[in-house]
């Protein structure tokens, strides 16, 4: 481990530091998580700014994060004086600032395709299963743990088997989700089998998804960016 | 009408028709809404292919359309040889292959504002008012049809107060959410205050969002795009 520390260390040290981007975050917020992927894989430095999202009924409520995103959500990424909201948002932000290394295609059916796996997952899947539906299937809607759970796993098998069968058709496909480098689908995917994981939905019939999740957590790109590496991590 | 009708027909017999596009959708689809906007606004000809999302069980479950789009879900645009998914990814393709007129601003921190305004309908409130999940409240959730009622208001009034915070917030907001021409976000925002009035959400509350959309449906790109002006149309 500690090789791998120097070694990421070493990587930080060379960053363009310039202007110095501040995220706002959640160690669990999986589009947080997303942000974090492609803030590593562009070797952007940051300043992390926790917000804790249950903590006293949840810091994204309070004045001042309110006047920062009226939405309430993390991720925000300050970029000097501007607010930037929104993870996809973000990352197509940081893809026209800092183009290289890229995290889309160049061609445009290349970039509709790794946009249409990035919204499966963001439209799909994730909006589904976020903590304040959890929380309104609990109250006021009186939904039972295990039936909540059964809500939670539902979405994400239904999207997942498309994203699946989306991933098989393609020859596209690779060692990532397009090609054999890193793509905005990419850092869309792997938060959500993190969350996936989390909730104990069996990951088995989702082959292709699952040798992408595994590669990818082989890379320091995203294992740095994971919630358990997180400054705020529980 | 009339003049209106033949206005629009002029409009049309000079687009270009060289490569035919083909709209898979559904007069009701917010997402294919969404698309017909910006096909409009570009002034690209197509193809309108009705998939009846309701009867049968639902014409997106067929073998064919499957093969087409695995999430079974409108639209899908096929231009070509090329099938596109996801109505995000689907606007932004129009835009880098007929960029104009345009529906993203051309600097960066625009383009992040309207994405984000784009995205904060499509992720945080179109997603949980869509046919399938109000179909899995009722079964087998058990929600009685006044309280799904209440969920779908629910959300939206979320999602809108906080885009209408943002709205009063930025000195960008014009006759349009960013500026005086349409961008991708009215594509998203005009089928969402359209789903809204469908389902009796109050809009008092949000004036800004309510005289936008009232500039949008005056004029004839968003006018035509809409449910009624289909050709499924019930």
């Amino acid at each position: 481990m500690s090789d791998l520390v120097s070694w990421w260390d070493a990587c930080k040290s060379t960053w363009v530091e310039a202007a110095m981007l501040k995220l706002h975050g959640y160690f669990r917020s999986s589009a947080a998580f997303r942000v974090r992927i492609a803030l590593n894989y562009k070797q952007l430095a940051y300043e992390s700014i926790p917000v804790h999202l249950l903590r006293d009924g949840g810091e994204q409520h309070g004045a001042s994060f309110r006047q920062r995103n009226p939405a309430r959500q993390v991720p925000v990424l300050e970029d000097g004086t501007l607010t930037l909201t929104q993870s996809l948002a973000i990352i197509e932000y940081l893809e026209e600032t800092h183009p290289t290394p890229a995290l889309l295609p160049r061609d445009a059916p290349g970039r509709a395709r790794v946009r249409a796996l990035a919204l499966s997952i963001a439209c799909d899947i994730h909006p589904l299963n976020n903590l304040r539906v959890m929380r309104y299937l609990k109250s006021p809607l009186e939904i039972d743990e295990p039936r909540r759970g059964e809500w939670s796993r539902h979405w994400i098998a239904l999207g997942f088997a498309a994203l699946e069968a989306t991933l098989a058709q393609w020859d596209t496909t690779g060692d990532y989700c397009y090609g054999d480098a890193p793509t905005v689908a990419d850092c869309c995917l792997v938060p959500q089998v993190f969350n996936a994981q989390r909730i104990n939905c069996p990951l088995d019939p989702y082959p292709i998804i699952g040798r992408i999740y595994e590669h990818c957590m082989r890379q320091e790109v995203f294992a740095h960016a994971a919630p358990a590496a997180q400054s705020d991590a529980e």
